[in-house]
């Protein structure tokens, strides 16, 4: 088969480990803390998740095996698709060739359940019956709604109000899949009727909904709390991603020369970029992109130090780029990619010089998207849209400098739940944000105080 | 590979032509007419579509190629993976297998793009610059709105009014797309305009814009209409999903003893099953089986008539199943098949006894389309869920004799666009729809003083 738009593996070609970038990295990250600065132990992350997770989190294992249960669920969309766009080449009158991994064919739509299909077997194998977690869009609400509809397991999304108000059909997919989808703030957690007591018109927030989700699990039987992003072991399972694209791509006889993913919480990038990270590490000549909104400059402007994961410091202190726990994010449609903080990994990943990191606004974000859809047909999640508009970029400068390139980025979700965003833009009502410095300083008020990571 | 959940073929395995059941029908179809039972003549057609459209249409020859440029773009999709449903086998404890063609992998979410990029690419090489159609619910129009961005052609889409206002993501689909997206009635046609005088409040109907689409493109230079099911080239652009499925059970090595697709205009329907109609006039022991609502029972209750495709009767006269061109459909949520005939060479079939229609009501639908999202993950268009109904109670039967059975059905379309239906459902608020023999008869009224096909 000669250069075909589309490159499929079969089941039996899967790959049956994860990836961990632990195991290569030229120099140790720091460990996560609490208050004091003292590293945290199994014991301490025992309420909130379950042990074998815990260990996961922590292992350094190069080669982590995927229980056959796991592999199981995730043959129902899995190998995902890697696919060239052609279209779009000819659109951009480009010699560079662009590759993408199709990650919008599984039920949800994204990247998301590779990791709420691992996180819920391995909750089931620990005897935990009830998983909990919030949401935002809800993207993730609705993978792990799924997953655990899967395994038999009920599950709770604590949904920021005002998107559970202003955005109905996630919220329906979760109850497809027999999820409870609950407003946050609620009155099911004192945290929850807190809050209502002291704002009873509030919209709500994802840091209050994760202090409801982890009140929830900690105190409920057989409950415990799962994450979306950002952490390692979710990291981990998103390596499936970029290990069928070494296959897919050693199968047609091509290499990336440059590898690229929007950077949210880290698990989308994470997950196409570590085994290319890894063929970096040893010897191979390829550029690593993780791309932000320049509304959330995390790894562009962010200093790297330890901070919470959420706003009211229910986590522990995580060594990472972050523009505070307090960061109030602005009004983008990327709603996946407005978190204050960055996975540790990918940021420690960004100190070793193992990868690069681009802001983009936007604008720009919008406009490669709806290009996107015009040549290639389907239509791109806004987070998406940012690794195309860095695909573009790069296309534009092999023109400019008339070489070919192979661009390899990670397409990581449909954009079919989130047209509101590109109604906004076709209407010309979107605008770009820039994050002052005073803002940032501002909000990194929230982090004065804590310990600090070694060398930061 | 022995026995995997999914079978994929490469770009290369392809069908490089359609297959038409015209040239292997026992008996050849009654033609279309004009009022006084004249056979329509090609020229008749010409300002409505192009004429190499019309040409198929009228076409008898066993296989047609599929032109190079609508190959291409198929293959932005296509092909589409072959699954096997071992969850859900496993929660009906069934010895049948179920196997299923996945057309919810396309841009748009079904199988409509299959003829949409077929039908833009020949009026393309015809000259045509702009495209007129109608939607519904927005499927159809979304799906030629791609199409004709992927071509270059301008495509204006009349939208019926109530579904423009409460519908709105189809519409930014389109306009994400590229199309011009119109509420319909408008006072861009003499047909809007007059309705419009008379009932400044309607919400509009299918037949309406039909109306004002085919008004359109008669009236306006270098335009033509396409229409998304029904006509005899719509149902041979769908032929792919067969082909292609037949491949992949060969690939396997299993032959399916039912083939199952849901029937709204039949294209759906056929593009699965002819291929397999074929296998079966040719001595395969096969059963092929067409589903629609019992809210709409145009196969299992209405006669075969000559009747219009539009409630204006501005197409000819088709011989079809039909309750009449004036029949209001009760508002089940399976936008699709609530047309009031069906595509003339799927009634041509089930009189030559080569096919079997059933008709299932609407909450028997969603419950197997909740029990399929929960145990295979992807949540079906409310169209699909009438095949998958019928899916279920194939292996119900096929557990009742203790038989293997292998099932093969059209997963026509995912139901992220339509998730208001599932929660309707989900709260009880969804009801059956039997039309009655009054109705039925009443909406029959219309056909009186047509011409009769021959034998009806």
């Amino acid at each position: 088969m000669s250069d075909p738009i589309k490159v499929f593996l079969t089941e039996d070609e899967m790959p049956r480990q994860w990836y961990n970038l632990q195991a290569d990295l030229p120099h140790p990250m720091p460990p996560p803390v609490d208050r004091e600065g003292k590293p945290v132990t199994p014991d301490m992350l025992a309420p909130v998740f379950p042990m074998n997770l815990v260990e996961q989190e922590m292992c350094t294992d190069r080669w982590v095996d995927i229980p056959e249960p796991v592999l199981e669920k995730l043959r129902l969309w899995r190998p995902s698709p890697l696919c060239r766009a052609r279209n779009l080449e000819a659109a951009l009158d480009t010699p560079a060739k662009i590759y993408y991994k199709n990650e919008g064919v599984s039920p949800a739509g994204s990247h998301k359940p590779n990791t709420a299909v691992a996180q819920v077997y391995y909750n089931k194998v620990a005897g935990i019956k009830h998983l909990t977690t919030e949401t935002g869009a809800g993207q993730w609400g609705s993978a792990l709604a799924m997953a655990c509809r899967l395994f038999g397991l009920d599950c709770r999304v604590y949904m920021v109000r005002i998107s559970f108000d202003q955005k109905p059909f996630r919220k329906m997919m979760m109850q497809v899949w027999g999820a409870e989808c609950i407003a946050s703030p609620s009155t099911r957690t004192q945290a929850g009727r807190t809050i209502l007591e002291q704002m009873p018109d509030t919209p709500g927030s994802l840091g209050i909904a994760i202090s409801e989700a982890i009140e929830d699990a900690v105190t409920s039987k057989d409950t415990r709390y799962s994450l979306g992003s950002v952490l390692n072991h979710v990291l981990l399972h998103q390596t499936v991603i970029g290990l069928e694209a070494q296959k897919q791509c050693e199968k047609i006889g091509v290499y990336p020369d440059v590898v690229i993913g929007c950077a949210g919480g880290g698990s989308n990038f994470a997950g196409l970029a570590f085994p290319f990270v890894c063929d970096r590490i040893h010897g191979k000549d390829v550029r690593v992109m993780a791309v932000e909104p320049s509304a959330c400059p995390r790894l562009t402007r962010a200093p790297y130090v330890y901070d919470s994961g959420d706003v009211a410091m229910m986590t522990p202190l995580l060594p990472m780029n972050s523009l505070g726990h307090t960061f109030v994010p602005p009004p983008i449609h990327a709603g996946g990619l407005r978190y204050h903080g960055m996975a540790p990994l990918v940021c420690h990943a960004l100190r070793e010089g193992l990868i690069e990191a681009h802001a983009i606004p936007q604008l720009e974000c919008y406009e490669a998207a709806v290009q996107w859809a015009r040549t290639e047909g389907f239509i791109p999640a806004p987070e998406t849209a940012h690794a195309l508009a860095a695909a573009v970029r790069e296309a534009r400068r092999a023109q400019d400098e008339g070489k070919e390139r192979v661009i390899l980025l990670n397409w990581s979700g449909h954009g079919l739940m989130d047209l509101t965003g590109y109604e906004a833009y076709l209407s010309g009502a979107l605008t770009n944000y820039e994050l002052t410095d005073e803002e940032m300083a501002r909000s990194l008020k929230s982090i004065e105080g804590l310990p600090k990571p070694p060398g930061a």
